[in-house]
């Protein structure tokens, strides 16, 4: 798409700092890290996000990410990683191009969750993964 | 693993909300939600994270994803996703077995991130580039 920097990353109109390259994706580190080594992985080809990606595609884009983490952790000493794929605005995501954060962690560095978990009442769980299932049914 | 939650959830002997399976994962609802319709991907064998796990694995189970995105959007009426796997207990990961979040988003509801977004200084990048870069060439 003529309008997406991410597109323009991938033909080389806008540089970046490459890390990992296939036919079909590209890591590159994210110019706005939350620590050293913070990477995007994406596919070379404009999808907008996970839920119009094709099986096949997530699954090429995917397994790239065991061997890049194993990468990432030894090159930055980082002790764990966060792999994360935002879907639509409301979930954070800014740039309209699938792509995959692998940020590195440390105990107490600079990104963090709120995570405020809470639970089902009697019977709601089930009936979640009823409208799941069914759904499921509809969308496959 | 004979202590490991997810693998008594594979087994049976620990019960689950299950949404989802085939032949090699599972996909069941998160007991401690941050959103009704938290789900989480894991596959059936036990590997302790992503970094253990074999490309073709991660391949098998991120392939279910954007069905189930696609799913659980419909089924919530969530406006986005994240999808997150946590790598590492400095990431938050607290069961030591793979498995992938994914968390329907709406404005203004209980899940948040600590995103302090950085930047590098002069050739801090391309040093970090070639870390990585050399870190691949060992682990590929």
């Amino acid at each position: 798409m003529s309008d997406c920097i991410f597109c323009k990353i991938v033909s080389g109109q806008i540089p970046c700092t490459r890390v990992h390259e296939t036919a079909d994706c590209l890591a590159f580190l994210d110019i706005g890290p939350l620590a050293p080594g913070h990477t995007l992985l994406i596919p070379k080809s404009h999808v907008r996000d996970i839920t119009e990606a094709s099986p096949e595609l997530v699954a090429t884009l995917s397994r790239e990410i065991p061997t890049l983490s194993r990468a990432i952790l030894g090159a930055t000493g980082a002790t764990g990683l966060n792999i994360l794929q935002n879907t639509g605005p409301s979930s954070g995501q800014v740039v309209m191009h699938l792509h995959i954060h692998l940020i590195p962690r440390l105990e107490g560095d600079s990104l963090g969750f709120r995570w405020n978990a809470g639970s089902y009442a009697a019977g709601q769980a089930d009936a979640m993964r009823d409208r799941i299932i069914a759904a499921l049914q509809h969308t496959a």
